[in-house]
């Protein structure tokens, strides 16, 4: 198939090489002349202007947008002044579903169809296949299966039409908050080989006996014993865990369906909390302490 | 090797029937009978008395443990009265690793040998091979590694001497408190799919997706989904987790190490919440409600 892909950031770049790979004829825009030249030589054709990419795709197009949440409504802003009645946008992001279904009924009103297909895969989906979670109407998925099968590690693996409009989204939200479990899960149990000095455990080695047989073992955790191969005692890595957002709308999503989620709203709170560098909770305990009880409370510089 | 496994139920049975396929001489001791006639129908010839099956093993000899972490001190006495200096003790099973520790003080008295080998793989170990955590000395660890080298998913992968005797219980108390963490984190995650109505979703279709390319693709996810094809509702399962120790005891280490493990906590007191049928907290809350709000509480039969 022909695919205009907007966004060539490192999940853009690496699905249009993929598919490039797969024999569909893919072309790019990004603003960024550093993403441009990185796509050019990876040989994807790499526009400056939305004009000019979208003025060499043949009708009906297909636009797969792969860029931040916070940047999807001006990107849909300048298509809606482009697009054709019977093109097809479809959101390979991060969006919070709802926002989907919204921007869905908008470009419904110009004739133009939206699909949502939630992708997880990281940097390595160039290499091993995206996970794809698609979300839109039946009719207008349909005509977009090659593109999945391309993505997916298989023809006949790791994607699916889940639901209609928003529900693509939903479910990469929903692995998005697992993941944040499942890290913050790990990240506590090697934090505790760590700690146990008496036994000055190799915590590479651990995480590699574990990544062969054991119930623990997954994808997450190859990801983290290379780390901790590579630099065991993770220096010059600060403690600070930035999120962008799916594990926020999780939370919401529980909150909304009166489903507990503990784990998963605790593992999104761990990250807020990992970024408290002067926790005013924190200094209001110690000074309650020292009032009920005299305790002593560190001092610090800190104004 | 020559080997005696003492405990023929699901792990004991399937790790002798794997080092048998491997080229051990296995014979086992099981006080029941019908896992005696199991292992025996598998090959393994399974006696009805220590004293029978100690008595065909050439010293020095080695014993490997496959039994409840509540029975090993029993079990324990029965061995010292039979067993000789030279002789090696194996506790494949979840051991406290404290208790560990001080078991192999009380064996090193009579000059016996102790080795704790924290096992992973569940009922999957005899095709796929166990995950093994190995603590202990390494004079007492050496002549043994012909049977982690067969009991592993490969001779050089998922098995290692990680540290001295309890290290190898220590890392796997660890490895089940992820555990713990991960499986909660899946729970929540398709709990929320499960309730959004309005999308209608599939759980072991979007089970089916992730495991292929995406960020949380793990064992644990393929045995989920698997459950989740076979029985999409759940029908017939009870909403109660039981949990047999390992949960506990990384809680407990977290504490005394002082170390902030809220996701792996929180997990095992889910597990606690899934028993209490009427929680005497929550009666305690809508009656605080009521008394400060005249919020209406639920009536019940429970007396």
């Amino acid at each position: 198939m022909e695919l205009a892909m907007i966004g060539l950031g490192r999940m853009g770049a690496n699905m249009a090489r993929r598919l490039q790979l797969g024999g569909h004829r893919v072309q790019g825009f990004d603003p960024g002349e550093a993403a441009r030249a990185e796509a050019t030589g990876h040989g994807i054709t790499a526009h400056a202007s939305l004009d000019a990419l979208l003025q060499v795709m043949p009708a009906p197009r297909v636009v797969w947008l792969m860029i931040p949440s916070a940047v999807v409504d001006g990107m849909l802003d300048q298509l809606l002044l482009r697009l054709a009645p019977g093109d097809t946008v479809v959101d390979g992001g991060n969006s919070w579903y709802r926002d989907t279904q919204a921007r869905g009924e908008r470009l419904a009103g110009q004739g133009i169809r939206y699909v949502d297909c939630g992708t997880s895969g990281g940097i390595w989906g160039l290499s091993e296949g995206y996970s794809l979670m698609v979300g839109g109407d039946e009719a207008v998925v349909t005509p977009l299966h090659p593109l999945f099968s391309t993505l997916a590690p298989a023809p006949d693996r790791g994607w699916a039409h889940v639901g209609p409009l928003g529900a693509g989204h939903y479910c990469k939200m929903i692995h998005n908050g697992i993941e944040y479990g499942m890290m913050q899960a790990y990240a506590e149990g090697f934090a505790l080989l760590e700690r146990k000095q008496e036994f000055n455990l190799d915590l590479a080695q651990i995480g590699e006996v574990w990544r062969h047989g054991s119930v623990v073992r997954s994808w997450l955790l190859d990801i983290g014993t290379e780390a901790l191969k590579h630099n065991p005692t993770l220096q010059g890595i600060a403690p600070y865990v930035p999120d962008s957002g799916e594990g926020r709308w999780t939370v919401r999503e529980a909150i909304d369906l009166d489903v507990s989620t503990p784990v998963l709203t605790l593992s999104l709170l761990e990250r807020l909390r990992s970024r408290e560098a002067n926790s005013f909770a924190d200094r209001l305990l110690a000074e309650m302490r020292n009032g009920f009880g005299g305790h002593a409370v560190h001092r610090t510089d800190v104004p």
